[in-house]
């Protein structure tokens, strides 16, 4: 999977002699180069990949036939002038939300006569449209999360540490042939579930309480990304009323999603259900965001976000109530947005599961 | 463990007004603080940290009682004005080498009267020198390694995927406690152990091959890092000369390793080995580098380091001989510089062990 020729789009785009790309994800993205180490040069003329000996043989499969590899031994940046990749260029778009003020100096030092221009998000909203390979990625990379939530509700059980299930989930991922997670799984038992970003502890599974278990893995590159809440032993009143609540503001979201959408306006569906449920206080982050080669990017569903949802933008839609000092939940599905609403990539149970 | 004292001479140092601090592995070595959105301001008359709503009493209990905690619902530039934190500042250092083009730009278009300097490796030197406790911390992750190594000889065989292996790895670490891996586990079978940075494949392990083993975790913040080759069945003399060549080699650097010696020197010794079996042109990597907070850190031991290795500095050494198309052979340990040589933090055994 490579978008040479969108990306190339961009010399015309930005009125520029040469753009480099130079944040992995997207470099990976322009050209399908899978390795850690990488630049990209795109010219009217060419199109080049700059990497380290560790990546020869791999880049050259991996990257379209138009494309030149170049393999440096001394750093990509040298590679640039060694290798006369900014020749006669004028101006040079660069990626100033990534590249460091070090970075910027070092080429300003190597090439005087070129007018370095600043952009930011160069890729930002082009990668977040999904081609439909790319949605089948993100799709088998959640199907082994998915599996692993299917599974866990039989082995997770009271008296197990946090610590000891996110292993098992991480364990089970990897045996199910995921590259590696997408971020460290989040289990969040009791009080802790109160914390949207809690980290495991050795805090045991009690009954009579929640937990909220969010995680995914990255599948040729793609990540998936899940969150249920399930309840150890019987769940009182208070839980089952919070947590019908925000699976009625998950289930209003999936149902109004569409392309065109603007993303607040999204996030506002979900919200406008917890508050009339008087929860959208304890609703302290936004509904979602987009996934694909990173577990976050472009679009943002929030309140602030300016953005308006295109059609193949794959989003998660997760809202949750964080009661402080009591309980958590949340319900997190990936979605992708179409012209007439959404498709959800998201296969596991969403009704509130009691494990004994 | 903190260094706010080592960190607020820097304003001396480098004759400024503040100091930003944003690289979060420095963030953390300055303050303590474990969370993963921060940013330092060190002033003469106060030291200031900046975080988000997440961290608001983990950042109190865990920075020194004379920080002030800044709680930012805005991102943590805009407090820098808000909460009036360059007020009089007329030159601000900060690094050049981590904060992206656009950082710089909005702090420069917000705080048009201050001069910002930028300087690169802020603190890579003085976070290289480990203090007793950083150093313990090393030891107590590395000893999660050993242990989970240990147990490997007894569940390995043949058979096993690398993936598989990998998996079991992670699994591992995290039951005893690691909170994440430091890098993701290098399992490489025969052939694939040629690359020094080979990924897991769903290759099987079979008899009469090596198996490059190469793994570390995170505790307490602090990583390890430990790579061992282990046979499967009965290696060939081929596999066995070379196994013993690049222990002789390691063992020598063990050996010559101590404070005040020239990282390319240290090199040189295991290179020196290498080269009188034949071997020094199988070797494609450095001998080694700084472990901490990061996984890889300052100081590069390399043929082309121009470090000197300061006491309190610890370091992988991992000589390694890599033979393409056929196998790999890495062996590494972590060793703290010592004025009168080394102390290895790294218990596993280094005999050539054969798994049946």
């Amino acid at each position: 999977m490579h978008h040479l020729s969108t990306a190339r789009g961009l010399l015309d785009s930005h009125d520029v002699d040469a753009v480099l790309i130079t944040f992995i994800p997207n470099v990976r993205w322009t050209t399908g180069f899978t390795g850690s180490n990488g630049l990209v040069v795109l010219r009217d003329d060419g199109a080049h990949l700059l990497t380290d000996g560790r990546y020869r043989d791999q880049a050259r499969e991996e990257v379209p036939g138009e494309m030149e590899v170049h393999i440096m031994s001394n750093g990509l940046d040298s590679g640039l002038a060694d290798e006369g990749l900014l020749a006669g260029a004028k101006r040079v778009a660069f990626q100033s939300d990534h590249v460091t003020v070090d970075r910027r100096t070092r080429w300003g030092d190597m090439f005087t006569d070129v007018e370095f221009a600043p952009v930011s998000g160069l890729l930002t909203h082009a990668a977040g449209v999904k081609s439909r390979d790319e949605i089948d990625a993100i799709a088998a990379s959640q199907r082994i999360t998915d599996e692993v939530f299917d599974e866990l509700l039989s082995w997770l059980r009271p008296g197990l540490t946090e610590k000891e299930v996110a292993a098992e989930i991480v364990y089970r991922h990897m045996k199910k042939g995921a590259e590696k997670m997408s971020f460290d799984p989040i289990v969040a038992s009791g009080p802790n579930g109160a914390l949207p970003h809690a980290r495991p502890t050795a805090r045991t599974l009690r009954d009579g309480e929640l937990v909220v278990i969010d995680m995914g893995c990255f599948l040729n590159g793609y990540a998936s990304d899940m969150t249920r809440t399930v309840a150890i032993g019987e769940p009182d009143d208070d839980m089952e009323a919070a947590y019908a609540a925000v699976l009625e503001a998950q289930e209003a979201a999936l149902a109004e999603a569409r392309a065109g959408m603007s993303a607040s306006d999204l996030d506002a569906v979900a919200r406008d259900v917890l508050a009339s449920h008087g929860l959208d206080d304890a609703f302290s982050h936004g509904l979602g965001h987009g996934v694909g080669l990173q577990i976050h990017e472009w679009p943002r569903v929030s309140r602030t976000s300016e953005d308006d949802l295109p059609a193949g933008a794959v989003v998660t839609i997760e809202p949750g109530v964080y009661l402080n000092g009591r309980f958590g939940i949340r319900i997190e599905d990936i979605i992708v947005l179409e012209e007439e609403g959404c498709r959800n990539l998201t296969g596991s149970t969403k009704s509130l599961t009691r494990i004994d």
